[in-house]
């Protein structure tokens, strides 16, 4: 599959198709506009989707791991092998995203886009481009090409998760370092400075989060990348599977399948879709804010506001499978209320 | 059964058990405190139920129906007779409640306290203390017998819904003028002033609020009830689903049954609840946020956090259910997430 034709064929969403499910909405046996966020999301479902009683069941749930070449600088609580080894607890079903995606009826994968180590296992769908990124703070992360190719392995995987009938795409991820990696993305995505991007991550000290913010800045510096050219941000300061989770996202807007957010990494990536193919923002909802203040700036980079807020800080898209109930709750409204025409009530006093 | 006997029965809930739950969460595949209010909700069910690995399913809604003499003084949007023909759309399957119930799995039963039409349906729980209360700005809204009574039939629905396995339960109600009646009682059990508490109800206009908010401030002047004796103050300006409301929750207290609050009307139910047994407070969660300037002050009476913020204004326990799939995913998450030992992962660099 290519980028370009994919970029090609995401629409702008239907603005008409959002009118008339509001004024649809407004039938229903319920005081106007007392549904709040779930007749807005909702409304937006429409406008997706193009059907004003919208169907977003079953969603789909991708979780995407690959390691990053920047967590020999010592930036993460947690050493780079936790990668594999969380990817062995995802494939045996241990872990919080296990959990929650079946607690939502997810469809559910596992793919490895550039793990640094061999995982052997039939469940997981493995597209290594790599072994992992380089070290962005002594060279680029990876190639130009490599960056090309993690991004079509997003779309292959959402293309058959979207083949087996997903109607709602979740996006996680699992690499050491990768609140780094997209600390740099986000920089130069929005011109953000890294200060008001870098947290505590999984959970380091105020001294190492200094830290991991001079390297950060320093490594951009080094590397500085063309703000203009998403690839070559992705290239030289980004990570594989932020690049296959935006190729995912660009893929599931070509087919008008909305796309639930999780949290600060997921953001950068559908940053980076947005900046590829604009009109691709137009198929996200923000599922939840973080607890990693990059990911409100990478919100309001992309006009989005978060579903809840539950000061959640785990990635793996926990954040986005804990909103999802609430957007099926919002097509569930639509598409099985009664309107006061149907079931014979007053709509005034 | 006996109020009394019930208030007795109620325990505090359990801090050891609290922090085996905390210490246990501790030891699951995600770094300390990444699930952030997932793990305080975990936390809380570990008190309130005394198991560490809680459950919270199947839900049970408990939607209860009154009608309010208050709502001749014009204060509601809708006409009263809509009391009735929203009990007719929840036996029909066509409201939001229903809906929602449906989605998250529930229990669910239409409980008829005081609605002023003969409502014929062999689904309907039928317990009419009378026809509707009186109007407040005139009489009392009931004799203390009735007051009694509402909460007795509560404790009786919600026993029968814990005989068939409710693990959680969740209070919706129905009745036009119940903002009101709820303004005034809220106003005497937590001694706000009536202005910080009426909002704009299902749909009146800002004049429309002032005059509702001026007829409040007249009718609790006029019937003046006892601040410090919460069964006074819901006979004198009080609503019959209301007490049956906090009936059913000091019954799932006294069970330790976690009780998942809806919005304002819910919420001035379980301050009365736990003006009558302070211990009842550890047994509730608070749902969600709404738009009803009352729900804030009540919450913040009570001392609780809402768990989602969804704009909602509808009641029929709406926002609880909407709330509740993030309650059962912290459960879940006890439950079924691995550890650290188990699965074999560093859990530190």
């Amino acid at each position: 599959m290519k980028l370009q034709a994919i970029i090609d064929f995401i629409q702008e969403s239907e603005p008409s198709a959002a009118d008339q499910a509001q004024a649809y909405i407004d039938t229903l046996t319920k005081p106007p506009g007392s549904l709040g966020r779930l007749e807005t999301i909702a409304v937006q479902l429409a406008s997706m989707t193009g059907y004003i009683k919208p169907n977003v069941s079953p969603p789909g749930v991708l979780v995407i791991a690959a390691d990053h070449g920047i967590a020999e600088e010592g930036v993460s609580a947690f050493p780079q092998s936790v990668t594999a080894q969380m990817v062995y607890n995802f494939l045996n079903g241990g872990a919080a995203i296990n959990v929650f995606a079946k607690q939502i009826g997810a469809k559910f994968e596992i793919v490895d886009v550039g793990v640094n180590a061999f995982i052997e296992s039939e469940q997981l769908r493995s597209f290594k481009v790599k072994q992992g990124t380089h070290n962005f703070a002594k060279e680029p992360a990876m190639t130009r090409n490599e960056a090309l190719q993690s991004i079509e392995v997003g779309m292959t995987c959402a293309k058959d998760m979207l083949d087996q009938g997903v109607k709602c795409l979740i996006l996680g991820e699992m690499g050491i370092g990768n609140t780094t990696t997209s600390s740099a993305m986000l920089a130069c995505l929005c011109q953000a400075s890294i200060a008001s991007i870098v947290g505590l991550g999984t959970g380091i000290s105020p001294d190492q989060q200094l830290k991991k913010q001079q390297i950060i800045e320093k490594a951009v510096a080094a590397r500085n990348p063309d703000r203009n050219d998403p690839l070559d941000i992705l290239s030289k300061v980004g990570g594989l599977e932020i690049g296959a989770m935006a190729g995912a996202m660009l893929y599931a807007a070509s087919q008008r399948i909305p796309i639930l957010l999780d949290g600060f990494i997921c953001t950068t990536a559908a940053l980076l879709a947005a900046r590829l193919a604009p009109n691709a923002v137009h198929y996200m909802l923000a599922g939840h804010l973080s607890e990693e203040p990059g990911h409100a700036v990478a919100l309001q980079c992309l006009g989005l506001e978060p579903i809840v807020k539950l000061q959640l800080r785990l990635g793996e898209g926990s954040g986005a499978a804990a909103a999802y109930p609430i957007v099926q709750l919002a097509a569930a409204m639509v598409n099985e209320m009664a309107t006061f025409a149907s079931a014979g009530i007053s709509n005034q006093a």
